[in-house]
């Protein structure tokens, strides 16, 4: 199975992907965009892209894309994500002068480099499997990079050290988009249901939200994710979007779901997908 | 008066510095830890740190950081990120065979650069005052930066083209940290007063995200921002960030933060502000 990704060969979307889906063939896309496009105009069958990050919040401009394009949502994996010293074979610690990666994989290793490797220069890169292929390419062996372990098997780099991030908390949500909700099911493992919906709320509906959380509180729903975005520019507008418990079909999120379209201006179901456990 | 900010001279942040304050000064600060930790030693008076993007979503990171270090928030300010090309003097679009910029500030204009400048090399850079700046120094009137206008004047750059990012709804919000709430009060414009708190309820409370609304709906407090971030591995916890309309002196709003905290098992109030408006 074909599964589009936004990245270089080794970046951590490719390595979502083969978590996931360990035979897939990672189709790499140069943008978000490229990736959304494909599956739309049904030249792949799915992507799978981040969505949201436990230290860097939810990645909006992927929320856009989804509605834009009206993808469906036919999964969700969450990945950990795990920094490695990368250099090429040769190379031991004692021989690095320079340590080169996206500067948030830098400032999550931070304190290892501070550590293990005082002397090293530290020079950002505008993405990690990018200085990886950079480090391969130039078979220095003063020169590391911090990656994947998927970029470590790509572009033939031994791993010097793994697991170097300081925050462990570190992992990323990824979502599996086909074309419709009508796209052929995935034979992927089972998992309980989960449903994401997108709304704005009707304008002259007095504690609007509080209403519209009550359609689910009352018919004991569970929510796993709340979150508003502002509208800019239209004080006091706001889009909600918000992860429940259970498939889109069953009775009473299919009446809660209903209830709720009482209360908003847009309303749209963005998928009923298993939600896989961590990897 | 001295404010810190994260970033090279010519970032976004010092732009937000500028618009608060015109007669600061920024200070700049090699990263986000950095900057609370100045501000928590006594070294810096305040700081000036992104909080969420309209097009990235919320920077965890510093709301960790904020956690750790206990510092009050005083202020916010949103600031619209407009993308500008910038060359060196003598340079004309007409010479231009090659664009550098952060990735985001690339994909962000890639409709212009595709229409104006379709033949030109686009090449990612890990920042985009860093881009300005290397810019500047190799002088070279085939290559421009998209940065800020900030970068513009800093480095002595020309604006070929101004506000040619396709999305204009990219707004970052910044908060004006202090180290605690008995921080003398900056001269700063008056503006409606803002509260955010964070809060995690208890395990055996039945609807308790329903009910922690309940305590601000049933006063009639406006929730300005709601957003719950799990905590990891351990399913069904989450931590809730609010924002809300009114001081944490106002009477509607204090007995609502404690009728909060019969339901919650940790409770923090990051401060209680004014929301100035978008610059």
């Amino acid at each position: 199975m074909r599964i589009a990704f936004q990245g270089e060969i080794g970046a951590y979307s490719e390595e979502a992907v083969q978590a996931l889906v360990p035979d897939a063939e990672p189709v790499p896309m140069p943008t978000f965009e490229a990736a959304f496009e494909a599956v739309a105009r049904g030249a792949e069958p799915c992507a799978l892209v981040p969505i949201e990050n436990s230290l860097f919040g939810s990645v909006h401009v992927n929320y856009d894309l989804l509605l834009e394009h009206r993808l469906w949502i036919a999964g969700e994996v969450q990945l950990r994500i795990k920094h490695h010293l990368l250099a090429p074979p040769g190379a031991a610690l004692g021989t690095l002068r320079r340590v080169t990666s996206h500067p948030q994989a830098l400032g999550q290793c931070r304190s290892y480099l501070r550590t293990t490797l005082p002397d090293a220069e530290v020079v950002p890169a505008y993405d990690t499997a990018g200085a990886a292929k950079q480090v391969a390419a130039d078979a220095d062996p003063t020169v590391a990079a911090i990656a994947s372990r998927q970029a470590a098997a790509e572009y033939g780099l031994d791993i010097l050290a793994a697991g170097i991030e300081t925050n462990h908390q570190n992992y990323t949500r990824f979502l599996l988009l086909v074309a419709d909700a009508d796209a052929p099911r995935l034979e992927l493992p089972e998992a309980p249901a989960k449903t994401s919906i997108v709304y704005t709320l009707r304008a002259n509906v007095p504690g609007g939200l509080f209403k519209s959380l009550a359609v689910f509180a009352l018919r004991e729903i569970d929510l796993f994710k709340i979150e508003s975005r502002p509208f800019i520019g239209r004080p006091g507008q706001y889009r909600f979007y918000l992860d429940l418990g259970g498939a889109a079909g069953d009775e009473p999120v299919r009446r809660a779901l209903d209830h709720l379209q009482e209360l908003t201006s847009s309303f749209q179901l963005l998928g009923s997908y298993p939600a896989w456990p961590t990897f």
